[in-house]
C-alpha cells in the first residue's frame, strides 16, 4: 500500500516540497490555503470574484505529469498589456471556476488536464480574508497588507483569524484523517502556514489523525513577522495551535548560504533561522542536513515573479529524500 | 488515400463548415485569415504585439478532440474586470506565441493539446493589417474598421489591399498545391475571405493546383459592403482575383427562414443572398438546397458574443453532406 501523504502549505514552499515529495511511490495530498489576495491572484479575486487561484496553481505544476510545455504554460507569466503580471495558470483556474460553476469543479477538470500525481486540495471554498490584530489594537487586513506590514512582531500580535468563518473543505479533513504522514511547511507563516490552522475543522483533524506529524522549518526568518524567531519559537507556536498535539519530526536546514547571500538577505532584514539551545532535550525527532539548493533558482526561471522572490531555497530532492526516510520508517 | 480538403475563410464560417467536413475521413487544412484586430484579439495585438489569434481559436475548436471540457473552455469568455471580453482561447494562443517565440509554434503546441483533428494554418505570418480605399480616395484602415464601415458598397469599392506585404505560410502553399478540393467560403466576404486572396503566394498556388475548386455562398449579404450582391457576383469576383483560375462548384442555400427572422435582418439592412439569372448558363455546377441550420445556436451558446452575431446560420451537417458528395465524385 502507497503511504498516504498530505502537505498543509501554500505557494512557494509547497511547491518546492512536493517538487521532491512526488519522485517517491506516495499517495500525495497537497492542501493549500486560500487566503491569498496579492498580485496577480488579488486582482482574479477582485474583479471575477473567484477563489484565490495562484497558490493552488504552484502546486498544480509541482505535481504535474510528463508535459514539459503545458507545465511551462501554466507558469507562464504576461508581461505587458493589461494581462501585465497574471499567471496563465491563474486565469486558466479562474476561467474553469466560472465555467464549472465552483473552484472546485474547475479544479477537478484542470487536474485531469494536467495529469496531477496526487491531488491539490484547497483547505477551504469559503471565500475568506486573513485578518491581524496587534497588541496595540491595530487591524491589519488581507493577506497582501499583512505579508508587506513588518512592523507585526515589533507591536506584537494578538490574534490572527479568517473573515467570514471558514469551513473546511470536506476532502481535506478526509486526507489528514487517512493520512501516514502531515507534513506542515515549509512556507511564509503568518501568509501561508497558518491560515491552513485558523480553517474550521482542520487542527481538530489533525489532532484525531495517527499520522506522524513532521515540520519542514523554514530557512530564513521573515523581517517583522518571525524576527528573531529560533527553530523552537516555530514548533512551540505550531503545537500550541494544534492544542493537545503536538509535531513529532523536524526537518532543520544546518548549512549556512555564501556569506554574501546572507548579507542581502540580512540588508532586506532576513535572517538565517538557528536553533536556541541544542542543550535542552526536544519531544521531536531532529533530522538536520544540508537542505540547500543550488541559487539556479531551479525549473521555474520562466516564472518572473516566483523566481526574483527567494533565492535561498531548499533543494526539493533533498527534502524528498529526508522525509521519505520518516515515512517509510515503522 | 484520404482526400485532401483545404478551407480558405475566418471565423465562424470556418467554424461552422469545419465542424461539418470533420464528420467524413478527410484530411483537413484550414488556412484562415490572420486580418482581425477588432474585440479581444484586437486588444491581444496592440497589447502585446502577438499576432491575431480569435479566428484560428475558432477553427481550432471546430476540429478539436473529444475532450468538451477543453473545447468548451477555449470558447470561454470572460465577462467582467480587465479580462472582460477576452475568450480564454486568444489568451492561450497569444500566451504560447510569446512562449514558444513564434505564433506558429504555438499553434502547434496548442493543436497537440486540443488534439486537433486535421491542421489549422494561419495564411501568413507576417503581422498586416487590412485596409481599402475607396473611388472617393477615403482610406478605412483596420479589419474592425472595415468591419464596421457601412458605405463601402455606396462609395464604390476602389481596392481592398494588406500592409505591410504579406507573404504565405508556406505551409498554406504546399497544402493548397497538393489539395484535392480546396473550398472557399463561407465568411465576412472582405474581412474574412479575401483577405486570404490578398496574401503573397496564395492566389498563384490556387491557380497552379488541380483541385476542384468549391465556393460556399453566404445565407445572407452584408449591409453596405456586399449589398445588392446576387450569387453571381461573388462567384464572378473571386474569379477574377483568382485571374485565371475559375470556381467549378457552388453551394446555395434555396431555404427561407422565418418571416420575422427575415424582417429581423432586414432591419440590420441584412438580405438574403439571391440568385440573379436562373436562366443564364453557369460556368459552374450549383449545389442548391435547404442548408439552413437550426436557430438553437447550435454548441457555440457558452460563447455570448459569437452567438449573438448570427442568427441564420448554416447546418453544418448538411453543409458537410453536400461538399463531400463533391469531393468524393470522380
Amino acid at each position: 500500500m502507497k503511504k498516504k501523504v498530505v502537505t498543509i502549505g501554500g505557494g512557494t514552499g509547497s511547491y518546492t516540497l512536493l517538487l521532491g515529495l512526488k519522485e517517491y511511490p506516495f499517495d500525495i495530498k497537497a492542501i493549500v490555503s486560500m487566503a491569498d489576495d496579492g498580485g496577480s491572484t488579488g486582482r482574479l479575486r477582485d474583479e471575477l470574484g473567484v477563489l484565490p487561484p495562484g497558490d493552488v496553481r504552484q502546486c498544480l505544476v509541482a505535481l504535474s505529469g510528463e508535459d514539459k510545455m503545458l507545465r511551462k504554460l501554466f507558469n507562464y507569466r504576461f508581461e505587458k498589456g493589461q494581462l501585465s503580471g497574471h499567471s496563465f495558470g491563474n486565469i486558466m483556474l479562474s476561467a474553469l471556476e466560472k465555467m464549472c460553476g465552483s473552484f472546485s469543479n474547475g479544479l477537478e477538470a484542470v487536474m485531469k488536464i494536467l495529469d496531477i500525481k496526487g491531488e491539490v486540495i484547497p483547505v477551504t471554498e469559503n471565500n475568506v480574508e486573513l485578518f491581524i490584530r496587534l497588541k496595540n489594537g491595530e487591524i491589519l487586513r488581507g493577506e497582501s497588507k499583512i505579508n508587506h506590514s513588518f512592523h507585526i512582531e515589533k507591536t506584537g500580535l494578538g490574534k490572527i483569524f479568517l473573515k467570514p468563518k471558514a469551513l473546511a473543505n470536506h476532502k481535506a479533513i478526509k486526507a489528514i484523517k487517512e493520512a501516514d504522514a502531515i507534513i506542515i511547511g515549509p512556507g511564509n507563516y503568518y501568509c501561508s502556514l497558518i491560515p491552513n490552522l485558523l480553517v474550521d475543522g482542520i487542527v481538530k483533524a489533525i489532532r484525531d489523525s495517527r499520522a506522524k506529524l513532521i515540520y519542514v522549518a523554514n530557512l530564513v526568518n521573515k523581517k517583522g513577522h518571525t524576527q528573531g524567531f529560533f527553530l523552537e519559537d516555530y514548533v512551540n507556536s505550531i503545537n500550541d495551535l494544534l492544542g493537545g498535539r503536538r509535531i513529532g519530526y523536524v526537518i532543520y536546514n544546518n548549512s549556512r548560504p555564501s556569506r554574501g547571500l546572507i548579507s542581502k538577505y540580512k540588508k532586506r532584514g532576513e535572517t538565517l533561522l538557528e536553533i536556541k539551545d541544542r542543550q535542552s532535550k526536544k519531544d521531536f525527532f531532529l533530522t538536520e542536513d544540508n537542505f540547500l539548493g543550488k541559487q539556479s533558482r531551479q525549473s521555474s526561471n520562466f516564472d518572473v515573479v516566483a523566481s526574483s522572490r527567494a533565492l535561498i531555497r531548499h533543494d526539493s530532492l533533498k527534502l524528498g529524500k529526508a522525509l521519505a526516510n520518516i515515512i517509510k520508517e515503522r
